[in-house]
């Protein structure tokens, strides 16, 4: 061929549209051909309503390019706001995949592993794994084309003890919680913390990594019926300290004054917002800062300006997409720093549910996960779990 | 005398108390005993109720002490706080001054004049003038006696040009200004600042400060009758933009955008609170800081989790009392280059109300000042400014 194609959706739109690829075509054709499958959106909106599986081959690697089959992804929050539309950073929507309408595939977070790669690939063979370098490529499908540049490849020996899902979930939690425990106040050990939504995979991941680094955390949860349940869950990673929402009050100000031989807190995490935000910034001591990095209750941060002048407080955000773009050695770093608490057994996953996708997966069955993550269905974390797709 | 006394009040505890020193004794007697008057409260509430005014007597200063005359103090909206009680640092209640009940003198800021001093004193010498170091030494009163420490001395050359009452003013409303444009963003010649409450004293103070460095400021002010009056005092200062409450909208951002060459706004000064200051902070460009000083709505800071965490927005305080605690040398630093700025006629003082406190002023002229503060009269700062006193 003395023409490139990245899919065949040139083609397509320039021929007779094929009728649908049956399902039980091979997955990579005689001539190099990849049939793939991805979730896509061509407007803004629930994603139950505006998801489509859409079929579309993908030619062999050629140049530059590599030919990646998805592993694992998961469905994070900020890959539904995306979907809804009302996230800052969007995937544009084009028809680069061969839809009759400008499309995106959703998706923020994977791991994958290469299929094949073009003659003038350097760093990466067939077989290899890697995680999606920045947000936005795309990653609930079972393949694409990607080049060197939207990969970090993972060394094999990792996968001795981390599993797939470990490694496809590692970008978004570990490092949020990793940089916001390392980025804002200098905490040493022993050392406090205070963190809301102390279940999410944030959470989770703040408490493990305190553990490790010899920090305490107070963690709140929101009451619940299976209150005992979780603070055994919790306490079992590692938490000091675990309190509802309604118990933010003097005494626990006063225990915390105690606890931390009256240093009280300089740290607080806030994926919440409203009241029970403003709840806990009153439980922080002088000259302590708050991050900011979610807004589960859709409440805006209120602080009261006295917090501010007279206890010296500092409130920011973080994101962990922008630091990873603007610190791609950074993030490499600490990558490497997550994998190797997690090869000594020293960082649990998340609990997880996993929607195994296949070639034959329906529609329907896909958007049952999305939908199960919008509902925060249980409690676990909705990850695509990618077979027969080799 | 073998024994010290630092007032008279050890002596009246113990003896008869004394008749009501007549208005018409001489200020000093023949023994050195300065007659004095403050303002002093027992118990914190409403200013019009709780204010006395109370005589008493100093002894010849002795030792390191140092007799100081009041020149000028002004009436800051923090006084008033501390004696409603709600100011986090309070004068303690005592006996000192030998008021029946234990009782503090309110007031945070003054220029004073030495009277007179005691042996071991080093850098002081009648006529000398100063300011307060510290914040709650008591200033609403014609003497007192106080030691080195607690006065900032201002060199003679300096009233060539600048008035008792800007120096008296200097210590909170240029120096808070001075600060929140100077450690929170790194501006650079012909940047912008948001800031509201932008015709309070602060206000005023930073708008000059940018002219005399070469920043530009966006001012907003609420809406009033004699709007375009106070757009043309401001403008006078130096003021590039002024803008009302109501007009912060997508239409000044733009503006604002356009202004700026695209750089947008990376400082905002607050005093307000409330949602006024939420849509100044939509204002702002993305890694900006919100500097909060005060909070005249009475209401607190709210601010979208989105702002914190996709536009990596942070919010701080600022309170004068701390930071010149903190940094005594360079507070004096800071006091050196804002008067040789008021020396070369390039700071003009805030409008203000002299309320003339001589040794026959009675209680409820002194009150009426602390009223007319309270109620914002007429938009000027009330100073007490002490005549007849020496």
């Amino acid at each position: 061929m003395s023409f490139r194609l990245r899919t065949l959706s040139a083609l397509r739109s320039s021929l007779p549209r094929y009728t649908t690829i049956p399902s039980c075509t091979r997955y990579s054709s005689t001539f190099g051909y990849t049939q793939a499958k991805a979730l896509v959106y061509s407007q803004y909106g629930p994603p139950s309503d505006v998801l489509k599986l859409h079929s579309h081959s993908i030619s062999p690697a050629y140049g530059d390019e590599v030919t990646i089959r998805f592993l694992a992804s998961p469905i994070n929050p900020a890959d539904i706001n995306q979907i809804e539309g009302v996230y800052p950073t969007r995937p544009p929507l084009t028809t680069a995949l061969g839809t009759t309408e400008p499309s995106a595939v959703p998706g923020n977070e994977a791991l994958v592993e290469v299929q094949s790669v073009g003659a003038n690939v350097k760093n990466f063979k067939k077989g290899d794994r890697a995680l999606m370098r920045h947000s936005a490529f795309g990653t609930w499908r079972t393949h694409a084309s990607a080049t060197e540049k939207n990969l970090t490849k993972i060394d094999d020996s990792k996968f001795s003890k981390i599993t797939d899902i470990q490694a496809a979930t590692v970008s978004v939690n570990p490092c949020t919680a990793y940089r916001m425990l390392k980025d804002f106040v200098k905490l040493e050990k022993g050392d406090w913390f205070i963190q809301n939504g102390a279940n999410s995979g944030v959470g989770r991941a703040a408490i493990q990594l305190a553990r490790i680094w010899g920090l305490k955390s107070v963690n709140i949860v929101r009451s619940r019926p299976n209150l005992d349940e979780l603070k055994e869950d919790l306490t079992s990673l590692g938490a000091d300290l675990i309190v509802t929402e309604e118990e933010l009050g003097r005494e626990l100000k006063s225990k915390v004054k105690e606890l931390t031989g009256g240093k009280g807190i300089r740290l607080a995490l806030n994926c919440v917002g409203g009241r029970a935000t403003t709840d806990m910034i009153r439980q922080l001591a002088d000259e302590a800062h708050v991050v900011t990095y979610g807004g589960m209750a859709r409440q805006p941060v209120i602080v009261p300006a006295s917090q501010y002048i007279f206890k010296d407080l500092h409130t920011h955000g973080f994101w962990v997409s922008r630091w990873s773009d603007q610190n791609p050695e950074g993030k490499r770093e600490m990558l490497e720093d997550i994998f190797n608490m997690m090869l000594k057994g020293e960082f649990k996953e998340v609990p997880v549910e996993k929607n195994i996708w296949t070639p034959e997966t329906k529609e329907k069955e896909l958007k049952e996960a999305v939908d199960r993550s919008v509902k925060g269905f249980g409690g676990k974390k909705q990850v695509f779990v990618f077979e027969g797709t080799e």
